[in-house]
């Protein structure tokens, strides 16, 4: 049951060897738990069992005296176990048959790439009886959606879905947001309405935020609002949630509050992640940007880089790890560096002024830290980190102390870095008040 | 039961509303499992369920059917359900006693950073009667392993253990090689020592694997050694596992096997990435190395300096994103540009050679290419690389085609840089034969 009354019991199993020896990370489980609890459903238990037919079909049967929804994920391929299709159709007293749409889905996938049909892919073709066939653009297991017996504490009988889908992500999440949320949005309409909205913040704590937000958002969340928090490194979502025909009237109502109050800190809504965030927005103002990095070696030219669109944005990055580069790309002086040392709010300074007039940039973001786990002097502990930006009103250096592991310490500083960026746009678009 | 016959059924419970709504990535499923199967023991079922203490009291249940060890995460700290500790204690048959050496323990963690202990985490003191503490060295809810009655079907009638670990993988990870691996290693020991070996290839699919090596181990499988593959984005693992006293002796036997069949493209052992490997090859060498990135964006200088100690090999990365940088930062001619494109194998010699000579670094990469989803033309579709590695002994330059999401894109392109560096360095260590 959802905390709401609509009851929805949704469980998923993920299957594989692989996963239970840790070969592999499980990111099916976060992907399609966040795609359904956007939407108002949640997934009440997930499973990894191995990807052998008596385990899947054992967590099949389980799942089914509970569930009015089993998603799997795995065990599909031509390669799988081939008695598994076999007994999860029996278990839900259902015949294989061939279904020939699917041998010709395989032969144009693989007609796709000039190559002919593996002999073997058309074990693919077998489904069970009466299956909706869910159709895989970017591989050749079809998914299936097969009606089972309600479960036995389902009031209302409807009858309960047994939803597989292949292994492979690029092949799951095409088919789940194009098959599968349709499907349940149809077989289980929810009872009420649901809505969210969610904005994501950064250089603020979760505890900051709730007593920021708490007094103000009181009045909205008596008349029946959820409001909900999730730390990160470097970022804190949150969140409002709401049931029924007004829900949205209701978020809508609340949501200024948010923005009054910590607007300064909120980068964006829903999946934006800062780094598209600050990619569209100087975008939208036609700006350019450069980077040096130092400690965080090029982890903030990643990010931005892995936003489609961003050569319009970004000129160029310079990973000056060593001092001679800082002195060569950036003009940085041996005097400033042979006085202050590389990691100072002097260096950081000249590496952003000289990042910005090298790559004729309009602003330009500079780090240098201590990624540690070595480098440490008596006064720079590891953590210590200087970060500047420049731009045509002049150079603005912060010091910050992130003292934590090498990878955190990276993330969370091109986080801080790029918030610095992205507040400046903020403030520079922002209307006078 | 583990395929070799050792009676050890291993449950792992990650309990955590977060994981359901799909807010957070579930890390220790991965993490903990691998820990496990390193060592012999296998993880049959891993289960999540919100961290309210009646569902973790009732997955505990219910694994303790079927387990000798059942493993918790999550659900210990302050601000926790309070009935979990009562309700998994109540179901152990256990009363819950206040433990004065774990308020010491917090109180000092939070002495620490100069801090009082916050009346609410004593709480945390609040253990099972009999219950061993593990001690969290970077937070303040111990971990707790607590012995319970023998699972129904366990034959040698051993106690089974219900090991209770907190949520933060960083207190979890110490806490469970510190405490948890001994403790299982102690008691249950495998019937038979179990002994593996990784090697971690890349540049060579796992058919062409399968292929090459089925053949010349086949007497040692025979022998009773199991041959394994795993296949990541631009790696695939080959693993030999051996149970019994001899076990280390039957992969030593079968190991050189290995290497002379497809040496050329191992890079490392056991949890070795290509970016370890390349930076220790350089720094045994004394040979330093620059990047040129312009597809990838900064992630193979990222990748890189991920290695705690890379600033005596690295020492500069340009990500000359736009034409002009090319041309600025690396001396790429105009003219090369203008009549090759950007994309091209004169552009990525231009790169690699600039980046040498300008970082004055042994050795150069440099990449070039389309990461889509935009920026293809006619003649060079999305995928398109040509990568170059510069060094005394002249310039060579590879052509690719990764026809992949932006991200992956990245990461095996990355992948496919550095081993050609690899396979350089190990060309120019290995005796002539």
């Amino acid at each position: 049951m959802t905390p709401y009354g609509d009851p929805v019991v949704i469980e998923l199993i993920n299957t594989g060897a692989e996963l239970l020896l840790g070969r592999i990370l499980n990111t099916h489980q976060q992907w399609i738990c966040r795609q359904l609890s956007d939407r108002g459903y949640e997934v009440q238990r997930q499973l990894t069992v191995d990807d052998s037919a008596s385990a899947i079909e054992a967590a099949v049967a389980e799942a089914l005296v509970r569930a009015d929804v089993v998603i799997t994920t795995g065990g599909l391929g031509p390669t799988c176990d081939d008695r598994t299709r076999e007994r999860v159709a029996a278990l839900l007293g259902r015949r294989l048959v061939h279904r020939e749409e699917v041998v010709d889905q395989i032969r144009a996938y693989f007609a796709r790439f000039g190559r002919p049909m593996p002999e073997r892919t058309k074990v693919e073709a077998l489904v069970p009886e009466g299956a909706t066939i869910l159709t895989n653009a970017h591989g050749t297991a079809p998914g299936l959606a097969i009606p089972a017996n309600p479960r036995p504490e389902a009031e209302d009988r409807r009858p309960a879905w047994v939803i597989q889908l292949p292994g492979p992500p690029r092949e799951l999440r095409p088919m789940f947001t194009e098959y599968v949320l349709p499907l349940l949005e149809r077989e289980f309409p929810l009872s009420e309405p649901h809505f969210s909205r969610t904005w994501r913040t950064s250089g603020i704590g979760e505890s900051f935020l709730e007593e920021r937000l708490e007094g103000p958002l009181r009045p909205y969340l008596e008349k029946g609002l959820d409001l909900g928090f999730c730390a990160r490194v470097g970022e804190v979502e949150v969140r409002l949630e709401a049931r029924g025909a007004d829900g949205a009237a209701r978020i809508a109502a609340a949501a200024p509050v948010i923005e009054a109050e910590v607007g300064e800190s909120i980068f964006g809504e829903g999946d934006e992640l800062l780094e598209m965030a600050v990619v569209r927005r100087l975008s939208s103002m036609g700006k350019t940007v450069a980077l040096a990095e130092s400690c965080t070696g090029g982890l903030l030219a990643h990010r931005l880089t892995n936003v489609p669109g961003c050569s319009s944005v970004f000129l160029a990055g310079y990973v000056t790890y060593a001092n001679a580069s800082k002195c060569r790309m950036l003009g940085v002086s041996e005097e400033t560096l042979r006085e202050n040392g590389a990691v100072s709010e002097a260096v950081a300074r000249e590496m952003a002024e000289g990042a910005r007039e090298d790559a004729g940039a309009d602003y330009a973001l500079a780090i240098t830290g201590i990624a540690g786990p070595g480098g440490a002097t008596l006064n720079k502990p590891v953590g210590t980190v200087y970060m500047a930006l420049s731009s045509a009103a002049g150079t603005v250096v912060r010091h910050h102390l992130n003292a934590l592991d090498r990878e955190t310490f990276k993330f969370l500083t091109t986080q801080q870095a790029m918030m610095m960026l992205w507040r400046e746009l903020s403030r520079t678009t922002r209307p006078p008040t």
